[in-house]
């Protein structure tokens, strides 16, 4: 099947791109010791993980319990949770998921910590749970060092429950603060007789900088696989290395200078991310998506000298390349203008 | 089934709320004999699409032909596609559509004009084309009066096309130029011998006024069935009004002023619509969703005096409901504290 043959909105995932990026980062990581502990929730897709595992990740990352139990049933072994699993009925499920991969899950406080014991207390298997820090992200994770390595003896006091390390998804260019957080805190698990063997780092937009924060002994990179105008933007990567693209038709022309495409916030999503436009046309660089509406792209056109023509087809890449995959039930996997393979996005939509 | 025993997050649709929001708009067309055709898009639902046909509306309305099509799989009749369909795929589905249902599109250029002639040239049965009308929206739409009665001497001179009208998704708030546009365009249009007998007006945030567009014999209102954090910063109805929430649940309170939900943009999209904040909470409405990634929201507990418990479930009013019914698989249908049905969002991700 051709390119030509897909109808629009659809997304297309370049898999020569994305192997490459895989490459790119394993390489890198492994030039610094450092483990690949990739993200999931890019892609969403467990053939995407087990390359992933297959190129030299310790295991992977999950979001949500959703997504670990879809990885787990495709056959990954090995999932980090990073999040306060919390209620009965995800408790329920995490003892399940525990039964039958390696796991490890995080908590900031104590209610997280407690209800993770009573859950696992008379269970054959420990759940392992790192504390999660806050090291200048302002979202979820304890304040200070202080704080981390208390609840780490909690957690280590807590039958059932196994403290393995500290977990950040840290403040974008925030290297400096990162590293002494993480430093402090472990060598204060180690004054009390804890062993932080993880120390867990995250994100994308630093990924070439993760070998700076030394304490960290795990990267969580996300985004790399696909790379989106976001990253681009960080310096992360080119634009050529954009494996997600959207590939939208356009419907009207109404002006000289506006352009309307089938592809709106259903396909690209509001995520400006801090960024003007919400998205890059590859063929018209110069082109500006104003606004989005749910499904209608409106284009200005006026920096562009060649002006598209209606039924002409675009390819954009998106601000954010992880929302996209989360709104589409089926993508494109291409290899030049060849469709390899139309894939299910397995663990799409897995909210809980 | 008790709402305490959905988990999170997870959609709440207040059945009866949206029953009383479908009446109440119902009962105004009535009194000012203006057709309803409701978009279905808010929704996604076949019930409810049944549910605006039996209180009156004369029919429904789609973005997308996949969205028509599950309607049409569940029995609706007559469907309005306010869309340029382009493109051989597309054309293909359309005349299939076109033999089961009552069907009109919209067409802004020659260009789609002639490729639906393309299609439906041997086919015994016509489709009806209304012309798009850029009324001061800015998105698709024919600029003039003038350019809408050329376009539509085209339809009506195409063989297998029955020109019936003129569309818009009109400027919020522009009821003037709108009605100035529309009645010059019909004008027109009946000076040339045609009848446009068809004059469809849309969108919720105008719609207490949908009367003043005189011209006007139906409207298409979405979001009304649900409203919004959005409408109701409109004036369109109140906070009590709004029948869908997210229900999430409080996962960390990392400092004594922030909390943070397990409902991200994966959850409440990152429509801002032009307002601060990421939703309402309706039991902290003095609080500020000032961020989400994709499976976190934060949240500035400031201004509120009562501050939620790590594991509290809050219910969200989003910013867009819309964009939300398309994240999610499944949403609870409640009635007071009682989850009524669980119902699959039919029409979800229905791209093209």
């Amino acid at each position: 099947m051709k390119l030509s043959e897909i109808d629009t909105p659809a997304v297309l995932i370049d898999v020569d791109r994305a192997e490459a990026n895989l490459e790119r980062f394993q390489a890198y990581a492994d030039s610094h010791k450092l483990a690949v502990r990739p993200h999931i929730k890019t892609h969403k897709l467990p053939r995407f993980a087990k390359r992933q595992v297959e190129l030299g990740a310790v295991g992977i990352t999950c979001q949500k319990i959703g997504e670990a139990e879809v990885m787990a049933d495709a056959g990954l072994k090995d999932i980090f949770l990073p999040y306060n699993i919390i209620g009965k009925s995800k408790l329920d499920r995490l003892v399940a998921l525990n039964k039958r991969v390696q796991l490890a899950v995080t908590a900031d406080s104590e209610a997280t910590v407690n209800g993770l014991a009573a859950a696992f207390r008379k269970q054959p298997k420990s759940l392992i749970v790192l504390v999660e820090c806050d090291t200048g992200a302002g979202r979820c994770g304890v304040q200070s060092p202080q704080e981390a390595v208390a609840l780490a003896k909690l957690i280590e006091a807590s039958e059932g429950l196994k403290f393995a390390g500290f977990m950040t998804y840290p403040k974008n260019g925030g290297i400096s603060e990162n590293e002494a957080f993480l430093s402090a805190a472990k060598q204060l698990a180690l004054d009390a007789g804890l062993d932080p063997r993880i120390i867990s780092n995250g994100g994308s937009p630093d990924m070439w900088r993760a070998h700076e924060v030394t304490t960290a002994t795990e990267h969580r990179p996300g985004t790399y696989i696909y790379m989106d105008r976001f990253q681009v933007a960080k310096g992360v990567g080119s634009f050529d290395d954009c494996a997600l693209t959207v590939l939208a038709t356009i419907v009207s022309r109404p002006t000289g200078n506006r352009a309307i495409i089938d592809a709106g916030s259903k396909s690209l999503t509001s995520d400006t991310l801090g960024m003007e436009g919400f998205g890059r046309i590859v063929e018209y660089p110069d082109a500006v998506i104003t606004s989005l509406s749910e499904e209608h792209g409106t284009i200005d056109l006026s920096a562009c000298g060649n002006k598209p023509q209606i039924g002409e087809r675009v390819r954009i890449i998106p601000n954010h390349a992880c929302v996209v995959s989360n709104l589409f039930d089926k993508v494109n996997l291409i290899s030049g203008d060849e469709v390899v393979e139309i894939a299910d996005v397995a663990a799409r939509g897995r909210v809980d």
